[in-house]
């Protein structure tokens, strides 16, 4: 896992430096087709195709589809398939789906002869490399700067000309500077449970920390966004609770101060992401996905776990 | 809470045989604007309008709105905003912006004078009269009854005639039932901390069952999709555990027993919720909602707590 965690910036590099081969006219709507961690690329995602497009973006829910005989019609829809391996079954078939009605499909994989890329029209390829350990890391954010070059490749996005390939610095700055984070892991090796909460941008990679530090080091972590979380879910945030908010400047920012001011009352063991330089707030998550990725693996290594292989867990996605 | 909770089945009787003022042509897709535990019927109502309609459902993304001054295209598709109170500023912002772009608005609310409903051209009221505890109960299942009513009228929906003027029944069934929940609220009267797990129509009650649960009794519950957990979050599933499922005969139920097999091999204290006797599968989340409700109280009063002011909660979400 840190030997793929490392290989990242490079990987982005690539990645964000090729062409995005996509020629969309302005589309009815978006849906997007993911499941697992690739969710929470997508819901990244959603955020970016939706400014860009101007138009709805959709999460698919995969059942309605698989188990419930749904005909949805996505005539002049974008749809876009999002699965590391491209091999859950479940994905693929949605795509077909939703193809069939007249969508038109892009995946987003890292396997381009996978048969998620031949239910698509487009591929974009994650270029990678293989991903041996079971949570993904390089190939999430891979996926993150795929749906940040599609964005951009649509239409208007939230950041100036040049910021996307400062991506790959910002994510070695923060690959060379764990110190932070050591001693988190080191404060937090104990734990049984965590809230990770973030608001706007940044709440995609909240849900992504969440999952990882879930799998990767069995400490039983959910992700929240801040919005939702001030109204219900802190009551149950007893003092000494380990709460992780990620902020970035920007205008979620005074969201997530005000979740800090309820937090610190409650006497929650309450700890800010270390911040990522560099980057505007909507690219921000990328980097801070890397700083998530960071914690789940020093925590693992703390409990004496092995993180490339958490009990239970298989690398691909088998649902059908 | 308990006062409220035993008026549920008059209020759905109520709502359920009145006629739901809706009139709109094929729309070009849906959105749904709601936050919290109006987000959960939201996911429900999301299940049952596509498969209504035919097309796309999207689950807006508020902060897109509000922060981020998003300029999403709306013309021509229905736009459902969900507020208990009405008077959610965020929630009626995003209504009225999405509105004004040419969307068709509905709401669905218990105050037919809040703000909410006078941003949107047909309201659904709940009629539920007032609710004083914090945590919803007989407005969460009126809002579920509202989706299912609006679906109704939209399109096809998978029921047969007849079977939503029995849900009151089987909801007063439900509360009439108590002694298995009882049961199960002693056996875990001490957890900290709670997986409730579903699939496809009941993915929407496990959402809302672990929201219940950890406000009212303050237990750090979680609720996911069996196709998500089994993948990544039952890694942290330790022995003893509690897990509680939802599942009922349909098409979804083989995939609720996959997940009941890894749950027993781990050694999970897991528990089936009570089935719910008498509804389709599509109809049976509105009764599971009130099991959760049921545990969320008996655990909350095992603790010695108050289920009707849960620390530091205000009744009305007020993001603006």
């Amino acid at each position: 896992m840190r030997r793929e965690m490392a290989e990242q910036p490079e990987v982005l590099a690539r990645l964000l430096s090729s062409r995005i081969p996509v020629d969309v006219q302005r589309p009815a709507g978006v849906i997007i087709v993911a499941r697992g961690s690739s969710d929470h690329a997508a819901v990244y995602g959603r955020y970016l195709l939706e400014l860009a497009t101007r138009r709805p973006v959709a999460l698919a829910a995969p059942s309605l589809f698989t188990r419930y005989g749904a005909q949805t019609d996505a005539s002049g829809w974008l749809v876009v398939g999002v699965s590391q391996s491209g091999r859950t079954p479940e994905i693929v078939d949605v795509v077909e789906r939703l193809r069939a009605t007249g969508g038109r499909a892009i995946a987003i994989t890292n396997d381009e002869g996978s048969p998620l890329a031949e239910a698509a029209e487009t591929v974009i390829g994650l270029g990678a490399g293989t991903e041996q350990a079971v949570p993904a890391t390089k190939t999430f954010s891979a996926q993150m700067a795929a749906f940040a070059a599609l964005a951009a490749a649509l239409g208007d996005v939230p950041w100036a000309e040049g910021d996307l390939a400062r991506v790959p610095d910002a994510v070695a700055g923060v690959l060379a500077d764990g110190d932070g984070i050591a001693t988190l892991a080191e404060r937090w090796a104990e734990i049984h449970q965590l809230v990770v909460t973030a608001r706007g941008w940044l709440f995609s990679a909240a849900l992504e920390t969440a999952l990882k530090v879930r799998e990767t080091a069995l400490v039983s972590a959910q992700g929240f966004s801040v919005a939702d979380f001030l109204h219900g879910p802190i009551a149950a945030v007893d003092p000494g609770a380990p709460v992780l908010a990620l902020r970035a400047d920007g205008p979620a920012a005074a969201d997530v101060d005000e979740a800090v001011a309820a937090l610190t009352e409650r006497g929650a063991d309450l700890q800010l992401l270390p911040p990522v330089d560099g980057l505007p707030e909507a690219l921000a998550p990328i980097a801070a996905s890397v700083r998530g990725q960071q914690l789940a693996l020093e925590l693992a290594l703390r409990k004496g776990l092995d993180p490339d292989a958490p009990r239970g867990l298989n690398k691909v996605t088998i649902t059908r």
